[in-house]
């Protein structure tokens, strides 16, 4: 589970940041990719990852604003174009389907693959699979925005292969049942517990990944305990009242939502072309003084998410 | 009057080409910009470049496909956010309108400026104004599909300066009335025509800039002696069933309609990313030997269009 920032701008795209896009790579869970946002020029950043477009089967929109669903329907194109033919799901405010029919109507684009569009008005879980639990609450940009967080399944424990073997338990597909916690009987007449040869369960991890918005009441929800939050940072500190104006945040009132929600690490995003080099530093400098563990991201920087450990790497490309 | 290539792809962006833009500055000659077509990322490539999107007054689309539209919503949005604040005109296919406004109805963006939507169904002329006037014809793509011919009104002689000052004929702003060929009189009584004191006159520049087409009986009459014509090339001459198949041209199909047409030169774009460094020489050279003033262009390549001389510069940013 690897979180990859392929669009930190805000509102405009900058000569160093493009517009609204997060992914997800989920590729050793579920052999998939889901985008959070998608604003124009998002398939361009692809091309300069190494993310592959028919891999990606479900996007989340936060909110309908321009920088974050303009690069929709030329990203659909493209997986098509590029041999995507399994369904993808856009989930999103409602408004969402039109935008996207209207869009590859017009330009007569043609689909490989069938998309499922899921228009949210009511918060709470949105989607299930084997692996993950999405939920959905609102926040306050102005417009409808939503927040979603992402709840991994705990992983139950490893099987002990060694201890099988060490109580001659012949390997083959019982081991398979045996790794669900299931009791076999062997050839011998010997019954084996599974639970007895599962090393501990791992907690499964939480990504909260916040579309734009003021201080509000229902991110701690979100947020709360989260491995990563991902949130914006349109403005700096002393700005608070443009960001409550605009209905946006400050990086320091992110930071104070990662403090009391006991997040492991924020990732501050949705920077505005202002603030340059140095003072991108500022940004996380003054937001690291109320919560330690927050980092500015660039295009293209890459976060690894493990299992309850407290060493997440940044690998820039 | 510079031709400025923003996006010289086919289809779907490429590592090295974007989707299809081509700008045509006149900034000397009326201050303005004026695109012709407008893929996704237009706006990401004219950060690039030294244009700025409040002098772009008209969008000329030549079809719809989305390589083709997609740069539009986000391009028109940050003209707004940019201070551009005069109107603007968006010419193309029936359908044009309806994208755009969907686009930033969804997106509830709110633009300083009007749009003015022309809806073109019959060739001809589209657009005059003092210093061009622009024609439309139909081409041959599957989808409605339009070349562009610009036409830029004959220059009158320069002021012979000289001359006006050896007859003692005193400067101020009766140089202005005689630079339009009028005829004045004098303090001292004498009348002086202006057409006596003007160099000969420049024949206006002409423009060709076609949409996606397959070889067809309309493109002659846009190209016919036209300075620049801008072709598309998304096939190579081996490959001319495909083009026809796939409502496209080849580089040699491009080349025989210039010579013909007696053009001065040829730009072909449009250019399938199959085609890397050492092909892209290769669809010149075989363009070149049907009509040797071809160039491929590569994005953010720009090309002088000077007065009826063939001294064209390329220069690479
Ligand atoms: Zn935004
Ligand atoms: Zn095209």
């Amino acid at each position: 589970m690897k979180l990859e920032f392929l669009g930190t701008g805000s509102g405009v795209p900058g000569k160093f940041r493009n517009v609204a896009c997060t992914a997800l790579r989920l590729l050793d869970e579920c052999n998939s990719v889901w985008l959070f946002d998608c604003g124009e020029g998002t398939q361009q950043q692809i091309l300069r990852s190494n993310l592959k477009p028919r891999k990606i089967n479900k996007i989340f929109i936060t909110h309908l604003h321009g920088d974050h669903i303009f690069g929709l329907p030329g990203l659909l194109s493209s997986r098509s174009f590029q041999g995507g033919n399994t369904p993808l799901t856009i989930y999103g405010p409602k408004g969402i389907k039109k935008y996207v029919c209207v869009s590859l109507g017009v330009s007569q684009t043609k689909l490989a693959y069938h998309i499922n569009f899921v228009e949210l008005t009511k918060p709470g879980k949105i989607m299930e699979n084997n692996k993950f639990t999405v939920y959905m609450d609102t926040l306050d940009h102005g417009i409808t925005s939503f927040g979603y967080r992402v709840v991994e399944h705990d992983h139950p424990g490893q099987l002990l292969v060694n201890k099988l073997k060490r109580d001659h338990v012949p390997s083959g597909p019982i081991y398979g049942q045996l790794k669900q916690g299931k009791t076999v009987q062997l050839k011998d007449g010997r019954k084996i517990n599974g639970k007895d040869y599962l090393g501990p369960s791992v907690k499964g991890r939480i990504i909260a990944i916040l579309g734009d918005t003021r201080k509000n009441n229902h991110s701690y929800g979100l947020a709360k305990n989260a491995d990563v939050l991902v949130h914006e940072s349109t403005f700096a500190a002393e700005d608070s009242k443009l960001a409550h104006d605009y209905y946006h945040s400050t990086n320091v009132q992110a930071a104070e939502l990662a403090k009391r929600a006991h997040v492991k690490r924020l990732i501050l995003t949705h920077i505005s072309a202002r603030y340059t080099g140095h003072m991108n530093r500022v940004l996380q400098k003054q937001a690291q003084k109320v919560f330690r563990n927050t980092r500015v991201v660039n295009d293209f920087d890459m976060i690894n998410v493990p299992f309850n450990k407290h060493d997440y790497v940044i690998s820039k490309k």
